[in-house]
């Protein structure tokens, strides 16, 4: 198996799943999360999401989350925005490492309900929004494609499509002088699968051989381990994940975009391949447990359940 | 990605999910879980365990879920045992289409764990078994290795361990006249990673190349599926699962042996990557949400809450 030997994991617990969650969870709890993931050396860890309180009431006070987390050196904090009012809020707080990022979802409807935005108008904003990164000196970094793999409600997403996005935010990014670090390709509401992967990833990478893929995947439907799997033998090396799976509850009847892939699941399954994290997976298991107590309802993570077994070995050679 | 055409997947859900529930589940429930099953379309169900009452209570009802069901044509319904009196009860129900397997465990302390047996005493089980299924005019069909991947008591399995096991199982076999059909290696506590997978299959396969495997895997930290892939990806093309993922159930605190990958997912992976499978998907997603109706607790299954992509891509088209 040709796999890389590190990879880089973004933990966006704290933001997929305090937007997702039902149930009032106190800015307390948010503000514990955060802290104890800032235990466990990510490189990156997404906060909180400025979006509009009338849409997101469960995110009303990213403000308070944002001032009430304790910053730890080595760990870069992000959030999350649709809008330049968002950025604006978020710029405001002066509490966050911010880059900037311009992107677009692949399917129109689903444009529409997660932004309120035509798929043509997301390139509007996106000039908007390379205007006020270079007013705020934040660096433009990242172009992003959502519901890059399919939608509910408009189907399969034609990968030759999503390329074209991806190129014109690219050529939007390098006229602006950006140096653009990361193309990101959502799996929004869980419809990739090993396949389909590897043929929009190897289209990606045949079209920006330089560039770097960071891979935003959902567990919808179970598929998530083996997508990464196929997704970094072709040498991917770029996640994003949450802790316990927050941000999608199995068991809420829900439908639709749900249930990142479980971070330390994920970091599990590389220490099992031999590949490097530098995630602290002793205490990331805790934080999952206490993120099921958060929440106050079981998550899907199975190694806070099954055990690390590095534990295991370290027990039977004791034995 | 080379991959088979088709798979044949066998329903281990009954037997294993009301081995491993602790709550009291009816006779009656069980029987209707297996009626269920069988509007699916599996070539096997596997119906229920002839164990020990006084070390699997759960089982005492085993003799009336077999006389219970409704037998459907096309469907093999078959049982574990652990021991000749175990079979001679199965035997007796005269409702199961039995073939015969000998088989031993790869870890010394789980051996003694699952059956009261050393590794050498399964072997002198296995001759005991021999004899008996000649006398019942039971087929020798399956030849098995569990712990195949690992052990919680004793660590990581020699694979090259797992292989001499398998030889002497197969010379006994041989010199019984038997015909072998499958080598099923079981990764019983969730060990296996894509690449201990591909490890021991090639080495199987190398050893017996003309020799059916079947993999029989448990989800305990959650690479079920991608490891499912790795198998299918040399070949292999015969599964065991549990609908909804009926025989571990991570909320409950335990550790060890636990969770068997989830056949509604392992189905609709198939499906997304053209492989045909047989299996009512439709159906099963229904059986699966009335398994967790029966057990009374939320059980693994993704598919059966993030629903199959088919029925989204069909909505999509008529919208």
């Amino acid at each position: 198996m040709n796999l890389p030997k590190k990879i880089t994991i973004h933990e966006v617990g704290p933001r997929e799943g305090m937007q997702f969650e039902k149930g009032p969870i106190s800015t307390e709890a948010k503000i514990q999360l955060v802290d104890m993931l800032s235990e466990c050396n990510f490189p990156e860890i997404e906060v909180t999401s400025f979006v509009s309180p009338k849409w997101v009431p469960q995110m009303a006070d990213a403000e308070q989350v944002a001032t009430g987390f304790t910053r730890k050196v080595g760990t870069q904090y992000t959030c999350i925005y649709l809008n330049t009012q968002g950025a604006a809020r978020a710029i405001a707080t002066g509490r966050f490492d911010l880059e900037g990022w311009i992107g677009t979802a692949a399917s129109q409807i689903f444009s529409k309900k997660n932004s309120n935005r035509t798929i043509e108008e997301n390139f509007v904003e996106a000039e908007r929004r390379i205007v006020m990164f270079k007013e705020h000196n934040i660096p433009l970094r990242t172009v992003n494609v959502i519901a890059a793999f399919g939608c509910n409600f408009e189907g399969a997403v034609d990968p030759d499509k999503v390329v074209l996005y991806v190129d014109r935010l690219m050529n939007m990014a390098n006229e602006s002088g950006a140096s653009i670090e990361y193309i990101q390709l959502a799996d929004t509401m869980g419809w990739a699968n090993p396949r389909s992967i590897r043929d929009l990833v190897g289209k990606v990478q045949k079209r920006w051989p330089s560039q770097r893929i960071n891979l935003h995947l959902h567990d919808t439907r179970g598929l998530g381990l083996a997508n990464v799997l196929a997704a970094m033998e072709m040498g991917v090396d770029d996640f994003d994940s949450a802790v316990a799976g927050l941000g999608g509850c199995p068991y809420g009847g829900f439908k639709g975009a749900a249930g990142n892939i479980v971070t330390e699941d994920l970091v599990h399954m590389c220490e099992e391949l031999g590949i490097e994290t530098g995630v602290d997976l002793d205490r990331l298991t805790e934080v999952a447990r206490e993120a099921e107590r958060i929440v106050g309802h079981p998550l899907p993570g199975k190694v806070m359940n099954g055990g690390r077994l590095e534990g295991y070995r370290a027990r039977a050679q004791a034995a």
